[in-house]
């Protein structure tokens, strides 16, 4: 029969397996995000190339292909390393599934490079499929962060997700603005994207900059100098507020496309500097874990069967439940070995419930995504229609309202429930 | 390299993986719901035999103590059964901490039994001897519920989580109430706690019948038939109306505790009927989840690679998002085996996004209890006393206030925001 420093050791290998787990994930994170940087770059490159009808960016384009292959070849491989590792605590359902929705798109890259280069689809095509591919990365990346045990992992990978998410919409903005630039005028409609595409983004940032450390967020700050960040606002400012269909002048676009693109390239130094934030943070965390699994098998060899009965009684059953803050029995006591146990337990418990708080709090983060995508799944179900146009409805509203997204979509779950019944929920 | 379907396979693995975790988990509620019921009869006849000087029940004591010793065992038992069971997914680690906690507990029965026998503690430490086990016991029942990942399991073990902790207190109202008739006198402390004991189990099977199934719904009620409760509501209002010192009929004392006994052998089974249903769940959501497998890695045989890029282009990254109701595709298409696969795909990650909507819905009435203890543990640390101080703190605030435990807990929380920041949280 286990003992009760038995189970606290079983306790500390749980916490050991999950953190080699993160690890693992933590790794496949940052592979995607090179792999999404790659097809940002890849998406860009490929627009030129199609909007000048092949006379520019072909050689970038061969270079930039080589390297999003390459790093696809690495995603595939971590998501194989990830299932090779069997049993997945807690979302690895949902992660798996996540992968399982990814795949043909990696698999369709291909034929999407054989029609760029053909030049048999138009760049608004080509941007829809990159953006789609990118998204489901996203998807991966979302569900590691969710699936994190480990409160100040998962802080790091909440910081990280949001951080992609974030460059990902600059480079749909920056897509957005080339193609407003270039074609000499703006519109309404895309004034009014365009404007939802910062916003996203800036919140994006912003949950980025609560839940990182210091040294990514000093970095982002420092990578967006005031002159660089000034003469972005002022191109957007020209954009946007234009009256609607006013002409724009095309000489911006390379400006335009060169200060995006300074700016997207810096935010991949940002992502390097979480990435190795995060790999030591996994480090440090199992090594810590493993020296106190250390210290408690020496204990488990030393103690013996523990307390005997009649010292359990007291310590168990007559002693005060002791306060957290408790200064330690005296030392006097004669039962240091088995009051330790007990103490080490009671460590362990608050340890355990202060980080599973902890984590509730960092969660939190991630339920306004999962809002959107429930409301988003209503409005498909209700109004059949495909995701793209439910998002587009619920990115409506939220202008047309002046609301957040999270409140809109807060707004269709509560009138959900008003709705008649045989709509799924 | 794996492919998307095989993912899915692997996301189902995973489901099944946990569901037979979690019928090990289930296993080890049910055993221990019988101890706890084993355990409340023995505090009940230790209590009687203290209080007439060992002159009562020493017979029925040797029988129940046996019995105990059993279930005891049993419970050990399915420790270790869960431990060697390696790595758990979640909560994996709280559950050992809950258990390396209750051991020394169990550890201490034989002294405790000793005493009792010899009659060399009162009837007061005793009860409270037992009380404090099972309320560990409980404390690792509250674990299993909490960390169950399916939740139509997790809603029957909050429903049972709830049942077995309303009976708890039923338990000891009935050892409340036995030693006030026995007195032959009530104070306002004594009614205070009665009273407040009626409350926390009316509100324990509200829980209870709001997660339950119908079976052990209907049950529950059919065994608490209108004359025994108002017999029970009677002998309740004769203690807890009276004005403070007031005299009660000593004779009454044995209907007290018949009429309590009635009700919480009866309890005893409906826990059986939850015991059963759950499991019964557990076999058929798992046998599902395995033919679902099958059906997968039959169509694994048979797909060979998979879709071509082409055609992985035309579906994934051309077709629209299909809407959640939407009809499928005409068979015309051309293409069933592959588009099935992604229809799979979508399929599962709606099913495994709506288990995770609804797990949270049942996990949020586990919340309650999580803000009390953390309440708790904060004024612990901030006045330095014991946790039954605390819990004594917070329960007579809400009954100066006639406020809701849960108020004053979300109270102390929301006040800890504005303490000094060398207050631990």
């Amino acid at each position: 029969m286990k003992t009760g420093l038995g189970f606290l050791v079983s306790a500390l290998r749980c916490e050991i397996d999950e953190l080699e787990q993160l690890a693992h994930t933590c790794a496949l994170v940052v592979t995607i995000g090179r792999l999404v940087h790659a097809l940002q770059r890849e998406r860009g490159i490929s627009n030129v190339l199609l909007v000048s009808g092949g006379m520019r960016f072909a050689a970038q384009r061969a270079t930039q292909v080589a390297e999003s292959q390459a790093l696809a070849q690495a995603v595939r491989e971590a998501f194989d390393a990830l299932d090779s590792q069997g049993r997945r605590p807690g979302n690895g359902a949902r992660l798996f599934s996540r992968i399982a929705w990814v795949l043909p798109g990696l698999n369709a890259l291909p034929e999407l490079r054989h029609r760029v280069g053909a030049l048999s689809l138009d760049a608004a095509a080509s941007t829809t499929a990159f953006s789609k591919l990118i998204a489901g990365l996203l998807a991966v990346v979302f569900e590691a962060a969710d699936g994190a045990t480990n409160p100040e992992i998962s802080r790091r990978l909440v910081a990280m997700f949001n951080f992609m998410q974030g460059k990902e919409l600059a480079g749909q903005e920056r897509a957005c603005g080339a193609s407003a630039f270039a074609s000499g005028r703006n519109d309404s409609a895309r004034q009014q994207q365009w404007l939802h595409l910062i916003d996203s983004q800036e919140h994006c940032f912003e949950l980025f900059a609560e839940f990182s450390d210091a040294g990514p967020a000093e970095l982002w700050r420092s990578i967006q100098p005031p002159a660089q960040m000034a003469e972005l606002e002022r191109l957007r400012r020209i954009a946007c507020a234009a009256p609607s269909g006013v002409a724009l002048d095309t000489e911006l676009s390379q400006s335009w496309f060169d200060c995006c693109t300074r700016r997207i390239d810096g935010m991949q130094a940002v992502e390097e500097r979480l990435a190795t934030a995060l790999r030591e943070l996994c480090e440090q965390k199992t090594a810590q874990a493993r020296a106190e699994l250390q210290a408690h098998e020496a204990l488990l060899g030393s103690a013996a069967d523990g307390p005997d009965a009649a010292q359990a009684f007291s310590l168990f059953l007559e002693a005060p439940a002791t306060a957290v803050e408790a200064t330690p029995a005296p030392a006097t006591y004669g039962r240091q070995l088995e009051r330790s146990i007990l103490d080490m337990v009671q460590e362990q418990s608050r340890r355990l419930q202060a980080m599973s708080d902890e984590l509730d709090t960092v969660r939190a983060a991630l339920n306004e995504r999962k809002l959107v995508e429930r409301a988003k799944g209503l409005l498909m179900a209700h109004r059949r229609i495909s995701e793209e146009e439910a998002h587009k409805m619920l990115r409506q509203t939220a202008m047309n309202q002046n609301r957040r997204l999270i409140e809109v979509a807060e707004s269709v779950l509560t009138m959900a429930e008003l709705l008649p019944s045989d709509i799924p929920r």
